[in-house]
């Protein structure tokens, strides 16, 4: 499609999925984009929780956005414009989706999110183009599990990446003061089928005395026999053993041992534990190793850590953003803006495009040469793949009252121009 | 006691407890201050792991470690001397304490810790006069529970409550953003018999949309259904529904949610809940009110925060150090060192005095004023009280490799004088 024969229309903007500290910046990066082209995009519109907010029709003007507000997206935590876990799937759906569009002369999508997302994103672009409504889809990745295919890394997990190895280095100082017994420590980290992030918490190990000493991921099954030996080896050796878990860390049979009840899942009453990843391992190794256990679980802190982000994580996150704008204006649709790592001394990285579908499809798990031979630990070549993506620190604006100031967005709705949506 | 009576020998520094991100600021604090006098302090030690470290002759000299090393102290999380949960209690310890003093000179003894740390002080303190042996003892006030009596607040506390607000303010939004559907997030903090830290997450919630909406604390106990109906009002009124919640609370009965068997306290298969409050909480919420929770349980992650302390808490922990000292070197003994605050606007303060044996039958709990009437949330007087002490960043110095650079003191220990210790 040559560029003269651009649309003219609205843009929206949405996300989608679990939110991430840098999937703001992203947007901004499209945002400020878009402002450059008021003759291609006349209207700059953001959809109130990812496609929902469209199917809804709820969408909002960044127009009416306070300029401040709207600059400050690039150092704010979660998902500003709102998200949702909502998989579009009936055809009725889709043809919502396109009635909402044409209703507001919408001829521009840019979507941030995972492979779900990019897989509606796939579909309303082929629908658009099968009813001859001309409109450019354009993806933007996002998740902080890095577990998009096509792309050599995810905007989102550089900072959960730093922000979990920064807390694993310091709760691991906190394991090695106070215990003078043996002692066991579990920090359970995001990701149900991909280890990156557990990983991730590898670097926090610069010499053995630093934690973590071990790390369970969902791609290694767990040998609970095994396990228990490796630990008191552990405490052997380093008086301490401290552990960073995947939450989908599984058992040899496949079973998570989240949600495992049977012989070790028990507390002494017999009773099955639930509670995560964490405390299965920490009742665990209480009972079969006989050290205390201590358990971290971040849960959705980690996600959000914008006072802790990796600013080359969100430089990147606003490049994405800003390059699905640039490649629409090239009258490319169907796409989602990938990362394409030039280099790493020094560390050089362009985008580059993966078609829609392809990602929707694609799943990138942690490969093992990522490990060490006994898949306990990081290989130095996860190293030298992760260490530049956590590189970099931001200041966030700080408040009078010692806090950091997020915006929050208006999103005062446009005016309805469709009948209501029934799920 | 005057100045030229002063004894010369050699002093040590312990620390005792758990951890906090300020404790090594303190240490750092009172060994510059001590550094100054060498005609006093003709050697300075660290004891390993607090008090064990002297039952156990097991001390090290600061003049053996590296000086970068001692300078970083400053932001170093958790306890660089290590620390101990040993409380001494038969005449046989506090006899041995004597003797491994008298063997290595030491006429100095700094000790940094809560309530059991100043009692044991105290008690060395004590045992010194009445044996003739002349020594001066110091406390230096830590805890991140901010229990402690005769003090206007603890070094440790101001980071640790910067910390869990910051986080609390994060997560919040990722409670707001993702969930289109009713929903509540727990976050369970520190603190079993006090609700400072719980209170201190308040402080995040600048406006009716921000978390946290509802604050559980120890001295509060909680009747279940009045905290469903506070729940379901919340959200009606907001749309979820984040907690923060100490770990201590308890319900009517006083037992600990944590703990909680019963009616409340089990899940499907009439299984006890073990797991903490937020657990206990998360499912009671999907229980009893129907909504989806999520859980985050930052645990030993938030006293060790050094990455995002308090600068005012870290630089009033050096104070605390640096006033032991000074106050030993005027003949003071038996005395903690208190933080007296002498204004808000601008905030001001100064140090005091307290015995330790008041310190060590002291506790100071959440006064009911710092609460709303509900005793829901905090008051305006809490805020006054605690935004002072969150106040400012600290820039902890960083690695090539995108993380923290903390120091680890040698700890080489000196040759023992003594026999071996029998506990």
């Amino acid at each position: 499609m040559a560029k003269s024969s651009l649309p003219v229309g609205a843009a929206v903007f949405a996300q989608s999925g679990g939110p991430t500290t840098a999937i703001n910046a992203s947007v901004l990066g499209g945002l400020l984009e878009a402002k450059r082209k008021p003759k291609v995009f006349n209207r700059l519109l953001g959809a109130k929780n990812g496609i929902l907010g469209v199917l809804q029709e709820e969408l909002f003007d960044f127009a009416k956005e306070d300029a401040k507000s709207i600059q400050a997206l690039k150092l704010c935590p979660s998902s500003a414009l709102g998200s949702c876990r909502y998989k579009v799937k009936t055809e009725a759906d889709y043809a919502r989706i396109l009635e909402v569009f044409q209703a507001h002369n919408i001829r521009y999508f840019f979507y941030a999110g995972g492979n779900d997302s990019m897989d509606t994103a796939d579909k309303v672009n082929r629908l658009a183009k099968e009813q001859d409504y001309e409109m450019l889809v354009m993806g933007i990745p996002k998740t902080i599990d890095n577990d998009l295919a096509f792309t050599d890394h995810c905007p989102g997990f550089g900072s959960v990446a730093k922000y979990n190895a920064t807390m694993v280095m310091e709760a691991a100082r906190d394991t090695e003061a106070l215990y003078t017994a043996d002692t066991a420590t579990v920090q359970e980290v995001m990701g149900r089928n991909a280890g990156w992030i557990a990983a991730s918490c590898g670097l926090a190990r610069r010499e053995e005395e630093d934690g973590p000493h071990l790390i369970l991921i969902p791609e290694i099954p767990v040998n609970l026999n095994k396990l228990a030996d490796r630990v008191r080896d552990c405490l052997k050796r380093v008086g301490r053993c401290v552990i960073a878990a995947s939450e989908g860390t599984i058992d040899e049979s496949g079973n998570y041992l989240a949600e495992q009840g049977g012989d070790f899942g028990q507390d002494s009453f017999g009773h099955a534990q639930l509670g995560g990843v964490a405390e299965f391992l920490g009742n665990f190794i209480e009972r079969e190793v006989g050290v205390k256990s201590r358990r971290n679980k971040p849960g959705t802190l980690q996600r959000n850590g914008t006072h802790w982000a990796s600013k080359t994580d969100i430089d990147e996150a606003y490049k994405c953003g800003q390059m699905a704008v640039k490649h629409a204006l090239q009258g490319t649709s169907g796409f989602m803006v990938t990362l394409v790592r030039k280099g790493n001394k020094p560390y050089k990285c362009d985008t580059g495009l993966a078609q829609l579908s392809e990602v929707a499809n694609g799943e990138s798990k942690l490969p093992l040469q990522y490990m060490n031979d006994h898949g306990t630990h990081i290989s130095d070549e996860f190293r030298t793949y992760c260490t530049p993506l956590i590189k970099g620190e931001v200041e966030v604006p700080m408040g009078k009252d010692g806090l950091p100031v997020y915006p929050r967005l208006r999103r005062k709705l446009i005016p309805r121009k469709c009948g209501e949506w029934k799920r």
